[in-house]
C-alpha cells in the first residue's frame, strides 16, 4: 500500500498518517519527493484494508500494491502446471494443444453421438456439452440433467474422449464430479464463491471461465478460491468480455493469454464460440488463439445448428470444424505445439513449452 | 425477428429465406424497401432461435425484436408493484422512500446494535448487513453465518426495523429465508439461475442487485427467473456497472431507474455505496438517486469504518448518514416522495406515485 | 513512480533497478516489505518515462504515482473558478445554477428565435445551438456555418442570453471566437490537441465536453492543454460515456461531478440530452445532475422535434423544458444553489458554495 | 426503420403511427404478429430521423435497420480494395502482408536511420514514425514537425521504404500529404470530421485508426467521410479499444478484422503496439493478428527504448522485431499470405486472397 500525500500536505499531516498506519499494526516509510511525499506501508501479510486513510487531511490517494493472489502465482510455483488424464496421452498445459469440442447442450443420445463421432475423428481429445444450462431466460431449454451426464459417459466409453461439462450449483456439482473428467464453472458463476469452494474440494480438474466483466486479478482470485481448498488442477478459459462493441456478442480478449502465462503457472484455453457468438468468426479467432499461445481451444460444434436448442448461431458444422482443425494444425508448430492427428490422439511430444510470452522462432 | 437482406440480394434468396422461416414453423412477411428487402417473422410465441438464418446467401443481418421478458413487464401489469411489510408502515415501491442502511458485514452484536441504533434513529426502516459475504479473496472475512442472522433478528426485535441480508447459495438461502424480511441476491449472483429459481420458491421479497455488466434486459430476465417460480415480490437494485472509468469503483448508472420504471412495474432502489466505492461520493450520489426517482436507497454505515472487516472505504460514519438523511428529506418531496421522520417511521402518505419518468412540478 | 519487485527478486536485481533509476537521473528509495521490496522513485519533476524498468529481471510491476496535471488542480488553486459574463449577472461555477438551452443545430432564424423565446422565458441564461455540426455521417446536415453564428448573435441581442456554440476545427474556431460568448469543444474533439491549443490562445471561456471513453485524468489533461496556453476559463461538461449498457445512448456518469470538484477548481456542467439520447430520460437526469452538485445544465430544446434536422429524439418540447426548470428550481436550494426566476435573470446570491462533495443540510 | 408496438397497443395507435410515417414522407407496412404489431418503414433513401415516433402512444421501441454507410460497403464494391505503391511491389490489401514499422516519434536523423536500417533489413516495406505527436499531456514531447518529415523523406530515399506518418490537423495535413506516402489519422481524431474531409480531398492513401470507443459502424462511417470526398484509398487500422480490462493499455479487438472483411472491401491492419501498450505482448498479438487474417501489421520499434521520448514501454528492440518477423513469416502462409523476405522486398504473389472470413486449409 502506498499513501500519496497532496502537494501542500504539512509535515504534521504526514506524521498523522504515519501514526495511523502504526495504529493499524503496520510500518510506515515516508519517502519525500520533489513535489510531494509518499508513505509506503510494510509489515502487512495480506492486503491492507485502507480503512479511512484516504480520508485523512493531506492525503491525495491510496494505491494498493500487494497482489492478493498466492497459489495461482508464479511467485509460488515457477514451472507450468500440466494437467494429465490417466489412460490417455491428452494433457492441458503441456506441449500438445488441448482440443475440447462438442455441442452447447446435450439434447439426445443420437445428437451427442453424431457430433462426438465427428469431433473425435477430427482430433478433439475432449468432448464438451452441457447437461445443466445456465440460460438467460427461464423459458429456454435448461438441459437434460443427469440423463445428459449419462449420455456423455457413453460418449467417453465409445470414443475415448474425456468429458467436460458444467456444474451450475452445489447440487449439480456432485453429479458432475461423479461423471465428468473436467468440471466446468461458467462465466456467470466465476464469482459464485460458494460453488468455487465446493469445486475446490473435489479432486477433478476444474475449467474456470472468465466472468464477462472480470479483470485479470479477479479471474486469478477466482482460481485462488478453488486452489485454496486444495484442488490445484485449474484450467483458465477466456471466453470474451463485455464491451460497447456490438459486431460480436462478446469481445474476445486474446491478450489475456500471455498476461496469464506471465503471472500464473496455470494453463489457459480460449472459447472462440462464446467469445464471438457468430459462426463465421469462430475459425479466424481459433487461428488467432493458437497463434497467441493458448493451451487449447473449446469450440461448439453441432451437426444441425438450425435445430440446436441453444446457441445455434455460434455452432460450427462438423465440416467447418474439420477445416478449423486443418488450419490450427498448421499454426500450432509455429508456437511449438503439437495437435492430435486426424482420427487418433497424438503422442505427447518431448519438447518443452515456454509459456512466458515469447516462443522460439525455431519452434518447429 | 427481422431478417435484413443485402442490397443486391436476389428474389430467389429472399424466397429461400421465407421458405426457411416457414420450415421453422413461423410466418415470413417480406417488405421490399427502396434499397433492400426486409423479412418480418411472426407466429412465434417466444424468441425465435435465429439458427442459421444469418448465414443464408443474401442475408445481411438478423435483428431480434420480441423481448423475452413477460412477468416483469408493464405489458402484463400496468400498475406499480408495492411491497409492504406486515406490522409496519414501510413499503418499497410506494410513495414513501425506502431507506435500507447498516454495515457491510455483521461483525458482532455490539457493532450491529451500535449501528442499528443510529440508522434507526435517522429514519431507516430496513437494517442491512451481511452474514454470508461473497469476497473476492478466499482469505478475507467471509461473514459470521447463522450467528450473524441471529444478531440481525435481535436487531429487528429491538429497533423494529425490517432485516435485509444476502443469500449466496441454496444452503444459505434456506437460513436467510427463515430469518430475514428481504432476501438479497448479490450482483455476482445475478445470473446464478439456480439460486434465482430457489429464491422464486420462497415467499419473501427478493432484493436483486444488477450484475456488474448486465444489460437492462438481462437484469429484467433475472427478475423474471424469480417471478417465473411464483414469487412476485422482487425489488431491483442498481449498484454500479463495470466501465473503463477509474475515479470510482463502479459507474453508477442512474438512468436505469427511469428505464426500469418505463418497462417494468417492479420497484428499483439504488446502492450508492457499492456504486461508487468511495465514502465522499455516497451522499452526492444518494441525493441524485432520490432526485432521479429511485424507490429507495441502500447505504453502508459503520460506526468505526477503519476497523470494519470489509468495505471500510465506502461506509459512512453515522453522523454522515444523519446528514445524508437530512439532505434526502429535502429532495424527496420534489419527486412526490415522503421520507420517514427522524426517530420514528413515517405514516404511509396517501398521494400516488407516477413512476413513468416524470413527476408533476406541483409534487409537494 | 513505484517499482514493485517480485517476491523472489534477489538483492542484486533490486540493486540493478536502483542503478537504472539513477542512470535515468532520478533517486531510488528501496523499501523492503514482508513479502517483497518496492522501490520508490523521486527527483522527477513531471512523469517518469518508465522506459524499460518493467522489463528488468525481478520486476513485477511499475506503478505511476505522480499526476500529470498542474493548472487544473486544486493543488495550484484552492478556490473555485467562477466564470462571469460582463453585462449580466450570469456565472458558471458560482452559486447560481447555469442553464444552457437551445436546439441541437441552428436551422433557421425562425427556429432559433422560436426556441430562444421559450428557453429565455423559462430562465435559461445561455443559448446553445450548433452552427458547425460534427455528424457521424457525411450525408447528414452539417450546420449553417457562419450564417448560424449570425443568427445566434441576433438571438443574443434580442433576448439578452449569452451564446454557446461549437468549434470543430481551427478554421471554425476563429469565427466562433468572434461571435460566441462560450466556445464549445465537442466530445469527439476532446483529444484534438491542436484545437485545444488554439482554444487556449483565445480569450473566451471554453466549454470542454468529456470524450466518450475519457478517464477523469484524460479529461483534466485536455483542460490542461487549454490552460497551458493561457486561457484559464474552462468549463468541463459531462455528457455520458460509452459502455455496454444499451438502454440509453450513453451512460451518464454523474459521479464525475464530485470527483472533479475534489481534484479541480474548474466548474462542471452536465448534458443530460446527449448523456441519455432519449427525451423521456432528460428531465429525471437533469434533476439528478442538480442534486449531485453540478454547476449547470446544458439541455437540447426544440419546438418541433420531429422536424429537427438532428437529434430530434432527445430534444425536449418547450413545455417539457418549463417543467424541467420548475423541478430543478425546487432541488437547487437543497444544494445551496439559486436558479434564475421565470422570465428574467436571477440576481447573484451572496451565499458561498462549497463544491468539495458535501453541502450543508441547512442549505436553504 | 422498424416501429415495434406495445403488446396492448390499440388499432387506433397503430393507425396513428402509420399516419405519422406517411406525414414524414415514408411508407408504413404494418405486420401484425402473435403478440404485438410491428410497422416497417420503407421509402427512405438514407436513415429515417426517428423524430418523435418512439414517444407516440402504444410505441414500445424504434429499431434502426438501414446502415448509413455506402461507399465502404461490399454492397457497392464486391472485390477487395488493394492499394499499391508505384515503383515498388508493396501493396496493402493484396496477398502480401504489409509490414509497417518504426519508432513512435522521429527524434533525430540518427535515431530514424538506425531504426530504419534494422526494420528494412527485417522485411518492413513501410517506415512509420510521428513528426506531429498527439500527446495526452501538453508538457510531453510534441514531435519535430516538418524537420521530422524531412528525415522521413531521407529514410525513404536511403532504404526504399514507403513513409507513413500522422496528420493531426488541417495545417499538418498539407505538409504530411506533401512528404508522406500514407497519411495516418490517429485514433483520437477518428471523428475529427473536418480532418477526415480534408484527407478525403488529398490523393494519397489514408491509414485510419479506430477510435478508442468506436463501434464498427462508426469506424466505417469515418472511412465513409474520407471516401465521400473522392479519396477511395483508405486503410483501416485496429489499435485496441477502451474497456475495463487493466492488464493491457487497451483491449485489442481482433474479431473486428473478419467483421470488416465481411462488410467492407477496405483492407485492415492491426497495431499490436498501441493495442497492448506492453512490449512483452506485442509479438504474441502480432502472431494472432496475422492468423486472424489482418492485411498487415504496424509495429513500434526503437533501438533504445528506455531513451525513447514517447511510448518506450511498448517499443520492440530491433532484435525482438527480427524475431517477430521470423514468427510471422511462418504463420502467413497458413492464411494464404506472403511476407517480404529478409533483406529485400517480396515479389507480389499470384494467388488470390479471399478476405471473407475463412481461408482454404490447403492455403499453401
Amino acid at each position: 500500500m502506498l499513501v500519496v500525500m497532496q502537494a501542500h500536505a504539512t509535515d504534521e499531516q504526514v506524521r498523522a498518517v504515519c501514526q495511523k498506519i502504526e495504529s493499524l499494526g503496520y510500518s510506515p516509510h515516508p519517502v519525500p519527493g520533489a513535489g510531494r511525499t509518499a508513505v509506503c506501508i510494510t509489515g502487512n501479510k495480506g492486503e491492507v484494508e485502507p480503512g479511512t486513510l484516504d480520508e485523512m487531511p493531506g492525503v491525495q490517494e491510496v494505491i494498493r500494491v500487494t497482489k492478493p493472489y498466492k497459489l495461482v502465482s508464479r511467485d509460488i510455483k515457477e514451472e507450468n502446471t500440466v494437467i494429465s488424464f490417466p489412460g490417455t496421452d491428452a494433457t492441458i498445459g503441456g506441449p500438445g494443444l488441448a482440443i475440447l469440442a462438442g455441442p452447447c447442450a446435450i439434447e439426445s443420445r443420437e445428437q451427442a453421438f453424431a457430433i462426438a463421432e465427428r469431433v473425435s475423428r477430427a482430433g478433439a481429445q475432449f468432448f464438451r456439452g452441457g447437461a445443466y444450462k445456465p440460460r438467460t431466460s427461464p423459458y429456454s431449454f435448461q438441459g437434460l440433467g443427469e440423463e445428459g451426464l449419462q449420455i456423455m459417459a457413453e460418449v467417453r466409453e465409445q470414443f475415448g474422449m474425456k468429458i467436460v461439462t458444467e456444474a451450475i450449483d452445489n447440487e449439480s456439482l456432485e453429479l458432475v464430479a461423479e461423471y465428468a473428467d473436467v468440471i466446468q464453472i461458467g462465466a456467470r458463476n466465476m464469482q459464485n464463491f460458494s460453488l468455487l469452494k465446493r469445486a475446490g474440494r473435489v479432486r477433478k480438474p476444474v475449467l474456470l471461465k472468465r466472468g464477462m466483466s472480470a479483470t485479470l486479478e479477479e479471474f486469478l482470485m477466482a482460481a485462488e478460491y478453488v486452489m485454496s481448498e486444495g484442488n490445484y488442477q485449474v484450467i483458465l478459459c477466456e471466453r470474451g468480455v463485455r464491451t460497447f462493441a456490438d459486431h460480436t456478442r462478446n469481445t474476445l480478449d486474446l491478450s489475456v493469454v500471455p498476461a496469464v502465462h506471465r503471472l500464473s503457472h496455470l494453463p489457459i484455453v480460449v472459447d472462440p464460440s462464446h467469445g464471438t457468438g457468430k459462426r463465421n468468426k469462430v475459425t479466424p479467432m481459433s487461428r488467432a488463439s493458437v497463434a497467441v499461445g493458448a493451451d487449447g481451444l473449446i469450440v461448439e460444434v453441432h451437426h444441425e445448428p438450425d435445430k440446436a436448442l441453444s446457441d445455434g448461431m455460434q455452432s460450427l458444422y462438423p465440416d467447418q470444424f474439420d477445416e478449423l482443425m486443418a488450419q490450427v494444425r498448421q499454426i500450432a508448430p509455429v508456437v511449438g505445439r503439437t495437435v492430435p492427428a486426424i482420427g487418433r490422439h497424438a503422442p505427447v511430444a518431448a519438447i518443452s513449452v515456454d509459456r512466458t510470452d515469447t516462443i522460439p522462432s525455431s519452434a518447429p
